[in-house]
């Protein structure tokens, strides 16, 4: 096996459903994350070698396991037998909101088609890359996979036909991740949502995802601020989460920009324009947490606009 | 009277509910327009001294026009009893969808404030032409008002507290309008659309506003094609317009980047990337209502970025 049959990745995780943009919305950030490495092998199959950091949680069976899914879904349509090796040593927490299951898949897939010559552009990676989401969560959906392979904030706009939008801002904003000690299963923040959406809430957080792209854009800080409000998801979805009120008034109050519920949660994100902000809150957070008797962790971090990085 | 106690602006026409933006996203044209004479008075009151080209049907009661009662709420606010003449020429059809009510509003409250040495920014302005619509169709909408002061794509993030943010584009679009001799009372075109919207059209709606958004700021044609495109609004109206799925598909069909109902109809705005491709549309939409026996008007007009313009 030669140098350039192997590739390890960092692969980052992600937010998703980022206030206002519901189901059509995420972003990277450069920490935590996972890194997996890809080899090719003189074999026909796929196999996932070894999985470190999950407690044992995680399928070794690539069938089931986001990263093998995605692996199989790249060279089947490329319409090869290549045999494909994957460790995986996972650096974040799983179920928490964060894009486990997409940091797998999207790594695997970024590394497998650098060792294959790049027949694909990165962002033709994305539709493999669901394919893990949907063996993980039951839908293929592409709001942590598509951040994690194109960097920064990617905009979902449609499945069908695929189309992935970066959304142009290279904004430097520090972000917070708080995982309290539960887990919520996505179909089951999921099962709780209406159906249906009042038409006036519709209006409200419309005119609040135009603000926040528009803000993002000009990197206009109290732009973002003001439209980074979520009416409809994260009112139904908050009960779910220990201490979210708490959380959230905390980060403000230390001067989060804005704040609301990664992905689906339990994992909650704050934004702030500085790095100092973002440390008050974090001590902040701690101290009313450990008041409440509620178990957290905390990340510190920045928005990624790099993507899946290749360690030399 | 002194000539800076007097002057005469246009004030354009506006699309409101661009596609995907329902309620919170609008954009000025060109033409049509109101051509508005404002002149300060020894007097205490505000009149509407004529009112030309609206065939008698606009109040000549400031208390009941647009433009009177924006004048109105604008002297209320800064607390002083000046005399105010208003005289208008509409240059544009009434109860159409193309922002007729506004027009005076903005047009009158702009050149009021100019006149007084521009107490208030323009921005400032919008919540007293809001007061104009709201004796006119019921609600203090801004979605017209506030791209006629402001010029441009203008989003209207939030009503309370008003925040009306202008996309920072100057795509140079092409804008045909189309009138079908019909009329659609605003009040009737709200009272026909459903209280609840299915969260998936949502999360669509949302994905094309979003795309939208990034397409106008990276002036990026396809991406506006394929993104201004409305799943809610659009459906439930467009069967209260005769001919409106010939129209829409004879602008696709002459190459059209985008069509969708302007405001709540019965006009429809199509946009192109150039002139010949908006000649050559409304040559064929006319041939095709001629032959379906429907009666319109069309405006060839362009994105206007400037707004109100002063006479001088």
């Amino acid at each position: 096996m030669s140098a350039k049959d192997v590739m390890t990745v960092f692969s980052p995780a992600t937010v998703a459903n980022v206030g206002c943009g519901f189901d059509i919305l995420g972003f990277a950030v450069e920490q935590p994350g996972d890194e997996i490495t890809v080899s090719l092998t003189n074999r026909k199959d796929v196999r996932i070698l070894s999985i470190a950091g999950d407690d044992g949680k995680l399928p070794l069976d690539p069938s089931k396991n986001s990263a093998g899914v995605s692996v199989i879904a790249l060279l089947q349509k490329l319409k090869v037998s290549q045999g494909v090796d994957i460790t995986i040593v996972k650096k974040m927490p799983l179920g928490s909101g964060l894009g486990s299951s997409a940091a797998g898949a999207a790594g695997s897939v970024f590394a497998l088609n650098k060792l294959l010559g790049e027949p694909f552009t990165t962002q033709e990676l994305v539709p493999f890359a669901m394919e893990g989401e949907r063996v993980c969560s039951g839908t293929a959906h592409a709001d942590n996979v598509a951040p994690a392979l194109m960097g920064g904030f990617v905009t979902v706009r449609s499945y069908d036909p695929p189309d992935f939008i970066s959304i142009p801002t290279k904004i430097p904003l520090f972000c917070l991740l708080v995982k309290p000690h539960t887990e919520i299963l996505t179909k089951n923040a999921r099962k709780i949502l209406q159906d249906n959406v009042p038409l006036k809430k519709l209006v409200c957080q419309t005119g609040n995802l135009a603000g926040l792209i528009i803000g993002l854009i000009r990197e206009d800080i109290s732009l973002i601020g003001r439209s980074l409000v979520d009416v409809i998801i994260e009112p139904q979805r908050a009960p779910l989460i220990p201490g979210y009120e708490s959380i959230r008034n905390t980060a403000y109050d230390s001067g989060a920009i804005a704040c609301s519920i990664s992905g689906s949660g339990p994992s909650i994100f704050s934004l702030y324009s500085d790095n100092r902000k973002m440390e008050i809150a974090a001590e902040k957070i701690k101290e009313v947490c450990s008041r409440e008797h509620i178990s957290i962790d905390c990340f510190l971090t920045k928005i990624n606009y790099s993507g899946i990085q290749i360690y030399e």
